[in-house]
């Protein structure tokens, strides 16, 4: 059956319309516009909606389906939801309504003719687009506008799963982790207690332990904990590197310890500052290391700067190797930090955030070597795994000092005298006290993919890396910002216009060559066909990193992004 | 039409019947037993449920009406699902038969014949229940299994939106706010920059400023964010005060400070002494205040030990005050402590998680009266306003000091040279950088209810705990913890049994009463009837802690829980 477009433009507005997603009318929307009360409206489509159910019975379109073959009597108000009497059904019918909403944004998600975004600066969306208004009211209002916001919300938000999406580390869309978090979000728990959170605790335990196998931990022996994202995991690493060698600190604090100082390279994320200023150590005593011209940390400068610290009084407390940095995706060179960290008795912390995931692939595990010498990895499932958003675990080698570090062991919540074997109660090992449940989205997805299914995955994107460097690195107008092939599936290059090729360097092309990524992504974003990250690194000015995470993504994307950039950028 | 029930245990166990949601298969289960193989399963079911499905139109069983009416090609391997080339059907399916699953959990949950939670030890869960292992393997699992995983999860889990779950601050499962989880995990992005959030940016921005006009800050002014929870909340609370009176400390670390003390009540929540502990100040400066009766801080027991701290050479920084204790509900009288913070220039914070929401209430607010002069608040929707989990706000009177003490001006996130207006990236605020998207669910309900419908909601929970209390305050065999009408839906009770009354106070008795709650409340938990939180507070043994958040709770709940514990405690 052929399907008429709609000969009107008030079909596309229409509430009864949008909400019911009918297939077109057949001309019939030019009545709406004479009779446009609501009323009259669900009349006319309840009818239709039914008629059409029954002539396309055995329609193989699934999310017609759904709506086309209800009463399509939509609760009006959300007093008519559960819990109230008689809720059940219009719960039902709303949230099936809301899923027909969703399961229509993921196929176009994956659908390359459907743009990635659909720009509006800030002040636009604040004015109000057509029929979506931010502003929050007294009064509530209708199911159907709740209905027009989420359809909208998602209008104007950016397509993550989209496979032309690489701006972030985290992308993708995983049907199985979706389908998690919709589970999760319907048990509604917290992680702090066996007591409400069982199967969640039970499969976060396991979950981590496999992972400590998998960083080499004899027997997967230690401990951890799912946190809110990298930033979270890689401050607890510091904590209870302090905790380790100066558990006074907890009770006592700062002052009961030396000028702690701690090691991180010059490319890691920005995060062990920021542990570093909170935690009451100061961002001066977070000391940064030189790389090489890869990214890596060059052992040496380590030894030479702990040396400096100690005839300096200082305390050498903490070094963190970064195994996959985020702009570089360069992995330091973990063995010969841990030699250096075995020779002074320092705290070695992994940040895998971002790299972890390659411990799950045979091929690339090996660029972490000696990770299962270090005393803590920080390790985002939702990163390179594609794990939907938020899923951040902080694993440590030593038993008990997780919970020594930060337990309270308030009366309220861990109490002693429950029948059940209380040290399943994790929650006071952290520093949270509700916790979100972020493991069983990634249990999940480990059932259904099993290890090697992470591990196709992870190849299949260092693959596709492989072939956008072995694409750009000696084509005309590209410059790689470092030599040789990507250790992870960062790919940093630069664009070079034709205005701007073959002339001498000098800091007026460089300020230009600066502006060239910034123009090209603006473009991008307006006309919404790709995404893709930039930033300056140190001396060298706005190149692009491209990151590839997304299980969506082929060959074909990637030649798309190179086409898009020399489009928007030749004239540049 | 009746529904016959299956005829034999094998219905019940067999994938392809579970999957399907069949309703009674008219005694066909009999022939599963003889040719019990999946293939010939999967066919016989498949032409049933079509049978049914024409058979069965128009029923309005919707859920059951999805399942059936599908030609049930459930998707045999996550391989099938998108990106997969003609993954959009199976996507469609798999998820339509995982919100099946989701559906009938949620009437059930409503539904006060069910159960609160089927209770197994961890060593059960861990041995694995039949067709449910936690174990991660190497290889994948099917689809079907997967949704029997799903299944199990659920049924092994606890009901937190049964009407008869009162254990934590949190419990209820508002469906609005389902929706709006279920649409963010859609969306599955990140808070940190406007460029892959607009929508969840403005809309956190235009939320706080509504949570910061019912504070009584003028015109709303102020900053804030969304936290992973009340205690990372508290916990940024003092890294403010901290940065407003030694900005030096972020720099330099907590030797550049004099010694710092913390003020907050004995009662107050445990997150403020892991604030301390955590941030370097030490838990031993976290003085803790004396409270009157009810749990509510004495204003002049916090002047006397400011002066006696600043009489031993340390500085007075901050005090919490507590609106809405965790166990006895109390509100700190902030007015006298902002009095005294003022007369000592000390940062005054309020832990509002569990009593903010009292502020959309025109009856109630009057108990955070002085709550305008705080420097800041916590305040979780996912408490009192039954949003769903996680849902924590920390809000700021002055502006720029959260960026202040917090912003790393990481080049590859926060670049300066975009097209839209930066000011809009706000993940440099935060101690995270990816922050999961708390906003739209909390929006959402906004809408749907309006401010009113927040207020409908708090003073119902507080009219039925006022119930609670005038049922049991003069009932024989049970005690208040404290006399008088509860300021919040906190209501603190031992229940006697008969075997311990009329007999005078005495360790031993005490001892005994001490045991009495632990008891009945495992009895709760084993017979799955409902559930209540129970602690010892100081001296005072063991006792109940009932509260009310959930909007399915009724007065025949409250009768319900009074007549559980009379029934379960009359023999002890």
């Amino acid at each position: 059956m052929t399907q008429p477009t709609c000969p009107t433009a008030v079909a596309s507005r229409c509430a009864q319309c949008v909400l019911r997603r009918h297939p077109p009318l057949h001309g019939l929307h030019s009545t709406h516009k004479d009779t446009h009360t609501q009323a009259k409206l669900k009349n006319v489509h309840s009818v239709l909606a039914y008629e059409y159910a029954w002539m396309h019975g055995c329609t193989r379109k699934l999310g017609m389906k759904i709506c086309a073959l209800f009463p399509l009597t939509l609760p009006s108000h959300f007093l008519d939801l559960l819990p109230a009497k008689n809720g059940e059904e219009p719960t039902i019918q709303f949230l099936l309504e809301v899923v027909e909403i969703l399961t229509n944004y993921i196929k176009k998600t994956f659908d390359r003719s459907t743009k990635v975004l659909d720009f509006h600066h800030p002040h636009q969306l604040l004015e109000g687009m057509e029929g979506f208004n931010l502003e929050l009211s007294d009064q509530p209002e209708s199911l159907e506008q709740i209905l027009v916001d989420c359809r909208d919300t998602l209008k104007y938000g950016i397509r993550t799963g989209h496979p032309r999406f690489f701006n972030q580390l985290s992308s993708g869309l995983d049907i199985i982790g979706l389908a998690g978090e919709w589970l999760t979000s319907t048990a509604n728990t917290n992680m702090f207690t066996y007591e409400i959170a069982p199967v969640f605790v039970l499969m976060e335990q396991l979950t981590l332990k496999k992972m400590r196998e998998m960083i080499g931990w004899p027997g997967g022996e230690g401990d951890g904990l799912f946190s809110p994202g990298g930033a979270i995991s890689n401050m607890y690493s510091v904590m209870m590197a302090r905790y380790k060698y100066f558990p006074e600190v907890k009770t006592k604090g700062m002052s009961a310890a030396p000028r702690l100082v701690l090691f991180t390279s010059e490319h890691s994320h920005y995060s062990i500052k920021k542990a570093g200023a909170a935690l009451g150590f100061g961002t001066d005593n977070v000391i940064l290391l030189s790389t090489d011209e890869r990214g890596r940390v060059i052992p040496a400068d380590l030894e030479a700067k702990i040396i400096a610290a100690k005839q300096k009084g200082y305390v050498p407390l903490f070094v963190n190797a970064t195994a996959g940095s985020t702009v570089y995706g360069a992995f330091d060179p973990i063995n010969e930090i841990a030699d250096i960290c075995e020779k002074y008795n320092l705290w070695l912390h992994v940040d895998g955030a971002w790299g972890g995931g390659l411990l799950m692939s045979r091929k690339h595990r090996h660029k972490l070597n000696g990770v299962e010498r270090a005393n803590s990895v920080t390790w985002n499932p939702h990163k390179m795994m594609g794990v939907p958003l938020q899923c951040s675990a902080i694993l440590v080698r030593e038993k008990g000092i997780l919970a020594g570090c930060n337990s309270m062991c308030a009366g309220y919540l861990f109490q002693p005298d429950k029948q059940y074997d209380v040290t399943y109660d994790t929650g006071d090992k952290a520093i949270q006290c509700g916790r979100h449940v972020d493991i069983f989205k990634f249990w999940l997805m480990w059932k259904a993919k099993g290890t090697i299914g992470f591990e196709q995955h992870i190849d299949k994107c260092l693959d596709l890396s492989q072939y956008l460097y072995n694409k750009i690195k000696n084509r005309e107008g590209f410059q790689m910002v470092f030599d040789g092939v990507p250790q992870h599936t960062n790919v940093c290059f630069w664009y070079i216009p034709p205005s701007l090729r073959g002339m001498p360097d000098s800091n007026e092309w460089r300020e230009k060559l600066h502006r060239v990524a910034p123009k090209i992504k603006a473009m991008m974003m307006e006309s919404g066909t790709t995404m893709v990250g930039y930033q300056p690194q140190g001396n060298k000015v706005n190149f692009f990193r491209m990151v590839v995470s997304n299980a969506a993504a082929t060959q074909s994307d990637i030649d798309f992004l190179i086409d898009e950039i020399e489009r928007m950028g030749q004239d540049l």
